[in-house]
């Protein structure tokens, strides 16, 4: 058993930009030679979440709807006026869509369905450069 | 400290199928011999979601009623174009809900409350044979 | 490789209090002397739920908004007639936000950014004394 910590870097464009982040964490997995167990993939930063999603441009278009929908970014949050930068909706998306998520690995492979990526969400109100964590645990 | 993956298999009715898999968790830790650890719960596929609840007829249904409210099935989702399968609500269901729950074991039993149970929900919008994944990494 | 177990015990106002637990999670860890490797952090019960967000008390309030919006308390749910404890909206809550949080450490800290705080919210409808497990796993 061991632990290996990585981390991946991502470009966003905020605004609830959503990267597909599935061949990063593969790559990394590789080269763990890990056979065996689990990769907790963590955002470091209040703005930004994970989940899976078929990464198809229409259903990527739907979850933005979604967030517009539940936490809309044109009305105004108590945070807007803490530091000055309007950018309350991006925490509540991501606090209720949370910043970690834990996927198993076995023979090497992670066991993702055929039409399941792993996507952060960059839910900040501008462009921001970010440092994900990936914490693999296995054998 | 070693790593077991084990699978069980759920038929669901689909349309927010919530079903209870506590015991079919439970009886795969006590097979594991594990003292203390945690086991990653997985959905394979990009429409069921994991969670907690208090597993009783009539929260079941809110629980239900909550998803038709925040993502109605009812409304036009710009993924339902994409095959045709008129399933855009399932996926955002499941993306928002997550498909991953991790749990502690400890003494071989699951740090569960007395009135919570595991469950599985299958947004998809027909029946369908499902695979969860458990990657027990314990002691 | 080591598991540790610990709990930590909070009392809450309930009806969506807000506790800040990163001190209470950084302690234990500290107390573990391991190195790398993740704690996933579980509430017992089903009427609480776990993220990260930036504890300032703007944010705090946006939060405990979203949730009165998402899943007010103010209406009829099925579970309220169950028990006759009317905390329908609270199970709710909790299931849609999640019970389990996993977050990786390296070098015995926390990988959470320098605005990102781990949060307990109590959704119940009265105040409680709760108990969080903390499963440690690493080297």
């Amino acid at each position: 058993m061991a632990v290996v910590t990585e981390h991946i870097n991502i470009n966003t464009k905020g605004k609830a930009d959503i990267i597909d982040i599935t061949d990063k964490v593969r790559s990394k997995l590789t080269r763990t030679k890990l056979k065996d167990g689990t990769v907790t993939i963590f955002v470091i930063g209040s703005t930004g979440g994970l989940t899976t999603i078929e990464y198809e441009p229409a259903l990527v278009s739907d979850i933005k709807g979604l967030f517009d929908k539940l936490i809309p970014s044109n009305i105004q949050y108590a945070h807007d006026a803490t530091w000055g930068d309007a950018n309350g909706h991006s925490h509540l998306r991501a606090s209720l869509l949370g910043p970690s998520l834990t996927v198993p690995f076995s023979g090497n492979e992670l066991t993702l369905g055929t039409w399941q990526q792993i996507i952060f969400i960059d839910f900040d109100n501008r462009s921001r450069s970010r440092k994900v964590v990936l914490q693999f645990i296995g054998e």
